[in-house]
């Protein structure tokens, strides 16, 4: 069987291109920096947008569509924003044969747009909340890019939202904080944790940004997703104002959210290992790989293909269409077939050859751990599902595991450097600095803040300021 | 009740955008040509996406996802489709603060970026066919825009296949076409009229378009989509070749497929009327709007809103989730919330006051001809769900009629001429004129050649020629 996945103790930096390659889910694109996804890398993308826009809806919110190219005028009026974003963004100079009067860039995210529209929608109180997502594509410039991790373009979600108050617009951050947190642990098996950033680390334009932070394989940080609390101050840049029941003209509030194909490369990196891929079954189009095997033609037309096409119908009807993929692939050995699906990422592979025909069994072998298990063929669909829980159970819960054992607590610089130096990983302790100290620190130790973590709201003296400070998380970040 | 939408009679333009705006479809951008498209219409988009989508996958297909930007000189190397796009193109010239060596176009259709990717992963048979369809943003700079209709950016799918036969190729683009006409005839209610394209119109590389024409309320065909087999043009300029299973080496043949948000246009252009959009339930996103009707509240929260909360659930468990809409505008009165409801194309509504609470029904009011049917509260999931089918079957009736009504046969030029300049509507003659021929017939009488259609391969005289030709529609189009 040949390997052709670089091991992860080798270069973790190949062993992933290897993982996406050897799995077919993206590739290079001619124009640098962007990519192709590919249709099992796409499969896994619906598949994730199926779970996060069912949860969007749930909580009140619909779909629209934006403009891709804006003025370049409007990144200029929110002063931060534009710092952030116009040197990444690609730019429009000319259309339908002639040169524009104004530039336009390509969206590298849409709240100026946006908020330019909400400002001719609202107008009285009573046209709040408007609470809107847009799936689309954006491009930000990248002169390193890195599949799924750093691209030109990329694939996410907007959620945009603007309301009456302060506090309805807080409450709205940390409920689609909520939302990713939920869905990151029990359908991706990521087991994140959220938090605030620190001022440094924030959405160009934002008041406070909540995020999503998780530990990949290589003990290196994701931030996987993040919830902004604009403030008002796109409201105050785009005149985003209502009268209040109170016959007030006062400025919205406003948010703003966002996913992105980066949760493909937080996946790879938390879940695979030196064969390849291996994606949580709730995530993964394909859960089941089912393969008649064997040498006899005959036997195949006649008894395992009926049988095969039978148990995929009964399994499907169980965990969903198009669940269950039927391997043909009869030119190629078992051990090749095998090995196409667990490269792949296919969490369970059901074999069924004369053997398991003559014992009315099929034998099923999990992905995760390479556990053979044989099942009696009546009752099949059920165990397969409860399998498939299992390994989600699992995935989960070794990645959490993975997460504690490489958290260290530290209470001196000195300590971090060591923590780093030799072990890496999560390292917590109480901080009150400044940006200033986070530069610094970030050059001693290679590591930033990623969040004070909201389940740890404990205070305790700074081990850089020796003020009192909240606990805070530090990593190394992709 | 004050109405704000155009006469049709009156101003037909017009009339398509008041109801555009009226039933918050769509609004236009801050860049010229470009269109928001509101949570109401996008929701309609997200409806239509769902039915062609999951045809695409039952009939094999996969989705993927190309880059937004390609190189300029990838467009030159198919002669006729560098011409055809090449004048409608946006391009990008800097990027990331730097001016870019080679310019890059805004897809404004994606055969040559998937030709090249095709070129890579094509080597054997084996690898045949390649069945994949992309759903994203294209741009073709438009300087007369209209909504949904002419957008410089709109959105689409894009199905690109690839294929070891000209006859596999060929059977493709026409099941293709088929799954087109099925939905938009089922779903969308539109009787659509498939056939070929006529030289002249065929998609810039393609040796052949397939299409499906539907007529507007103001008799003018549009062309809803189209499938093309494009021969082993796009295999040759991007070098898609294959070793087969004689061992030979040979150019794949490929074809590409598309609809866009333009179908939005073509529902509100052929089911609305002059109160606004009237949707047809199968596409609806919302079937039903729910009202609880009193001025008392303590009825409407003590007995109206709960009796309506509990039909809401038992309405959506028949015929999906999300599909009633329960209004709680009561400070607005009841025909203006009515007329809310009829502007945004809800096909039925449901009112539900003291008098239906006494007797136990609910009084069902039908968007498309006002028709009012009181029924028994017990049983009114099922009746509901007779009722929208109803109307599904009477939408598509009428504009099938309006249709076969607004054809005309004609054998002269002068009998063509004078039946665009009396009644408009599409126009039957056997046809086999060239190019040229085509050209003067549109300059007399306005018209062009819609499709030769599959329904009709009747061979006779053609009125312009006299030569033997096949029969044509002919008609003034969007």
């Amino acid at each position: 069987m040949a390997k052709n996945v670089t091991p992860r103790s080798s270069d973790f930096s190949q062993w992933y291109l290897d993982v996406i390659r050897a799995a077919e889910l993206a590739d290079y694109a001619p124009v640098r920096g962007c990519m192709v996804i590919r249709p099992t890398g796409y499969a896994l993308w619906e598949s994730i947008q199926r779970h996060f826009d069912e949860a969007f809806k749930e909580t009140g919110h619909v779909n629209a569509y934006f403009p891709l190219l804006i003025p370049n005028s409007f990144l200029e009026r929110e002063a931060q924003h534009v710092e952030g974003f116009a040197p990444e963004c690609a730019v429009v100079t000319h259309a339908g044969g002639d040169e524009l009067e104004e530039p336009l860039v390509v969206r590298p995210t849409s709240e100026t747009v946006i908020g330019h529209m909400y400002s001719k929608w609202v107008q009285s109180w009573r046209d709040l909340p408007i609470l809107i997502n847009q799936w689309c594509n954006v491009m930000r410039w990248e002169k390193r890019p890195r599949l799924f991790l750093r691209t030109s373009e990329f694939l996410w979600q907007e959620g945009h939202t603007a309301h009456a108050t302060r506090e309805e617009a807080m409450e709205e951050t940390l409920r689609m904080l909520g939302v990713y947190e939920t869905i990151m642990k029990d359908v991706l098996a990521l087991p994140v944790v959220t938090g605030e950033k620190s001022e440094g680390e924030r959405f160009p334009g934002a008041d406070n940004t909540f995020t999503c932070e998780a530990m990949m394989s290589d003990r290196k940080a994701l931030q996987a997703g993040t919830s902004h609390f604009l403030g008002q101050n796109f409201a105050k840049a785009f005149d985003i104002r209502f009268q209040d029941r109170d016959g007030e003209v006062k400025y919205a509030w406003t948010t703003s959210w966002g996913v992105s194909t980066r949760l493909i490369g937080a996946i790879i990196m938390t879940h695979s290992d030196d064969d390849g891929l291996i994606l949580p079954p709730r995530v993964a189009p394909v859960k089941v790989a089912l393969l008649p095997i064997s040498t006899d033609q005959d036997l195949i037309s006649s008894s395992l293909e009926p049988k095969a096409m039978e148990l995929k119908a009964a399994i499907e009807d169980r965990i969903g269409p198009r669940t269950v993929a039927l391997d043909r692939q009869y030119h190629l050995r078992p051990s090749d077939r095998f090995f196409s699906h667990l490269q792949k990422g296919v969490p369970l592979r059901i074999e069924l050859g004369q053997k398991e025909l003559e014992n009315r069994t099929v034998r099923l072998v999990c992905r995760d751990n390479g556990e053979r298990i044989d099942v009696p063929m009546e009752g099949a669909p059920e165990r397969v599902a409860e399998v498939l829980n299992q390994i989600q159970a699992r995935l989960y819960d070794r990645a959490l595991k993975f997460r504690r054992d490489n958290t260290h607590r530290v209470s001196s610089i000195e300590e971090f450097k060591e923590v780093m130096e030799s072990k890496g990983g999560f390292v917590e302790a109480h901080f009150a600095g400044t940006p200033e100290d986070e530069r610094a620190i970030k050059e001693a130790t290679g590591a930033t803040v990623r969040c004070f973590p909201s389940g740890d709201r404990s205070v305790g003296r700074c081990f850089y300021t020796g003020r009192e400070g909240r606990l805070a998380i530090f990593a190394k970040a992709y």
